[in-house]
């Protein structure tokens, strides 16, 4: 999508979000005519009807017949939201491998209604521009590059990405970089340079199931912590547990943690990274879905919060454009020389071209303006699945509100049981995540994660529904 | 270099060497003349005296002004073969991350005269139909292939792996192969996958640094078992090993290894299996060099030999191909679920497009070709290379004849420090590797490895020429 000449319809949709956002335009207020806004704005009929036709899409606002368009009532109020994951103290080993591959198995299988999936559909990606880059660098510079890169990356690249780094509020320089296979290596690397095979680590619940499965290989213990839907985990809990028992690290999602999507106070990361710098605890903090928020300012990772004291920062691009290239990065600090040396025993050193495209892609300019039309995207994805939600799944239901991401956590009553659910769908052609496997002691089982991973159509609506029609009839029973 | 119309005069060339490698031409023969040999073969005189340069080139035959060609005399006969490296019982802790850092720094350094590389130069690799298949499959399915690949890696690639595994003298299926960042991430899934951290492995001595270096990371401790430069390590030794010690693999280059080349004959390699199936040690073994054969068959690795019933075997393209693709391939038998988890755990899976690339390039059947000129090409330059050790080392050099590979080990008397030489020599731009680093135990300072992964050319003659005054200049202190 071309957002250079950008869409002076698409401004006017930001501009009315930003006021309702703000509370200058409340819920329930008519808008002026579009021809009134055409006036005020100096725009096309047209183009003040497509702004306003867009934010309907979005459910932002709502068109009455003959009257005009209001904003509507917060569609997010019909459902409560998930409870607070209760505390689990003791530390317990990870056994969680069949639920992974099982998890990949299916999420792969194109055949299925895509809600099982945790990157987005290659269609939303748009790497067009950046495989163009690839074709480019093998073609011309192929024989230049067949060597090993160095063991950080390629300079140009975490140059690149040194460059973005006021985007998140921390200044870096190309050397505080390593580049690595996505942000699971990032992750691996991070986990293995300060902690050892039975050491403990302190996690959210629920969290992403690729972490767990990391840490059951690594033989390291977790300890799951209370963590808020919407605000991220209890730091009372957290503190308790640095009080009781030598934690080796800390593993956070920065922002709209998967699957709960929860965003985290900068108030409450402050004391979050207080409480742990007491302890000498080290935060490693995976910021995969960072770039993708919904409200006007990226939220800040932690390592903005503490430069870089007491945190490893690890990140990718597979969320946001290419899971196909597999590049991620890590920012160490204190522990660089560790992740250096563990990233050479673990791969020696990333493909070089990938890296060479990547960065000449970034140099483009062109990843804001596709981030920007993927937040729209994705804001728009959940907002549609949460209608959906609302309109079919049982009334007990609650679901997360997430200001960022691309997933939905859906919470059942106690009795439900989200692998029958499972089961029942796949033979429908449905895939979606079961809850138990965000958890280390196999909780959540009356949970359940969808991914919005994919452009809204009918098939996803009808599939949603389906879903919500098989919840209802399994707690009618 | 197009192999296909291929050249008459190499063809003449290889039917000489072989008549040379099976007795029919005895050293100090002299040949038929250039014009008889034309007819003989139904050739031009100009192709015939192409063949012939050719084998002078290559040493394998001497002009005579005015008698004509003769085959020479074994050049690898002035020097002596370096020692078999001694016995050391005890497991040691490994500490090479420093000499890792330096190797690669140095390594990677264009401004030197490049001895200490560890991968052939990219003019030899010919990179450049893996190149277009690489931008083609980017340009027309990028969209396509940016996904996640299988954790296995991509089927096509595992396929072709497979077809050519007749080559190994081994039956393989796409299923039993997966696809890695390279032999560093093979062997690493390999090694944790049978041992955990404090566990002893048995290992050749010398042996290349990165994989000391990866026994460091991984907590593991090494037993340096006696190697012997062309028959490789002793199995009496490694027998009284494991009779002595629990020990939790064993791991072995297949072929030609870093940085001896030596080779071990096939009733050694299976009594060698047999030593470790009867111990229940699982073998772990390395063939990045065991498609670089000089003879006329490519020796068989372990896995060929056991069936893979207690063998993984470990391979990569670096060495022969696409260094800077990072793909490598792992056979695991019995051990591949653990090697599928850790995969997962470490990297997720590898990038999609190179390994499409990759498939598509070895679909095409231009593999062979390329490697049969490369096979030529090492020949010479380690052909070339020996000569002018012989011709400017000190008498007292002892120097590897490898029957494949890449490199050379140069044995010097024990008084020798080959660390002071590096330093002498990168004052001098020329680079290559100090013995010591191919020790866990820091032995072989005595020793150092040349790379002939360039081909030969006025600057490396004179490079070698300089170590060796440098040598013989230490060396009369």
């Amino acid at each position: 999508m071309d957002t250079q000449a950008s869409f002076r319809y698409e401004q006017l949709a930001e501009l009315i979000i930003g006021m309702i956002d703000n509370g200058t335009l409340a819920p329930g207020t008519r808008l002026p005519s579009v021809r009134a806004v055409s006036e005020q704005h100096n725009i096309s009929i047209s183009t003040a009807l497509q702004a306003y036709r867009l934010l309907e899409d979005r459910g932002v606002l709502v068109a009455r017949p003959q009257s005009g368009f209001y904003v509507s009532t917060p569609q997010r109020g019909t459902l409560a939201l998930p409870s607070t994951s209760r505390a689990r103290s003791k530390a317990s080993t990870v056994s969680i491998s069949g639920a992974v591959a099982m998890l990949l198995d299916h999420a792969s299988n194109t055949a299925l209604v895509p809600l099982g999936c945790a990157v987005p559909d290659a269609a939303l990606l748009q790497s067009n521009r950046l495989d163009a880059a690839l074709a480019r660098a093998a073609r011309q510079h192929g024989a230049q590059y067949n060597v090993y890169s160095a063991a950080q990356g390629e300079a140009d690249l975490r140059r690149e990405i040194a460059k973005r780094a006021m985007r998140i509020g921390h200044a870096l320089s190309p050397d505080d970089i390593l580049i690595t296979s996505g942000c699971t290596e990032a992750i691996t690397l991070a986990l293995t340079s300060v902690a050892t095979r039975g050491d403990t680590i302190a996690i959210e619940s629920p969290t992403y199931v690729g972490l767990l499965h990391t840490l059951e290989v690594l033989g390291l213990k977790a300890v799951e912590l209370p963590t808020d839907p919407s605000r991220g985990i209890d730091i009372g809990a957290l503190a308790h547990l640095l009080e009781t028992e030598r934690v080796a690290a800390c593993v956070l999602s920065s922002s709209f943690n998967n699957p709960l999507g929860s965003t985290m106070a900068d108030a409450d990361k402050h004391e979050l990274l207080a409480v742990l710098a007491q302890h000498g605890v080290p935060l490693i903090e995976d910021d995969v879905y960072g770039d993708i928020y919904f409200g006007r300012e990226r939220p800040k990772p932690f390592i903005a919060l503490d430069g870089g004291a007491n945190t490893i920062y690890c990140s990718s691009f597979s969320k946001s454009l290419a899971p196909g290239y597999r590049i991620g990065w890590i920012v160490a600090g204190a522990w660089m020389q560790q992740v250096k040396d563990r990233k050479l025993a673990f791969s020696l050193c990333s493909p070089t071209l990938p890296q060479v495209a990547l960065a000449a892609f970034l140099a483009s300019g062109n990843y804001d303006a596709h981030l920007r039309s993927l937040r729209r995207q994705f804001q728009q994805n959940l907002a549609q699945m949460t209608r959906t939600i609302e309109a079919s799944f049982p009334a007990e239901t609650k679901v997360s509100r997430p200001a960022g991401g691309i997933f939905l956590w859906i919470e059942l009553p106690r009795r439900f049981d989200s692998r029958e659910l499972f089961d029942k769908a796949l033979d429908l052609g449905i895939c979606f995540a079961p809850g138990d496997v965000f958890s280390a002691s196999r909780r959540f089982r009356n949970c359940l994660r969808l991914s919005a991973g994919h452009s809204w159509n009918d098939s996803i609506e009808a599939g949603v529904r389906r879903l919500g029609q098989l919840a209802k009839t399994m707690l009618a029973r």
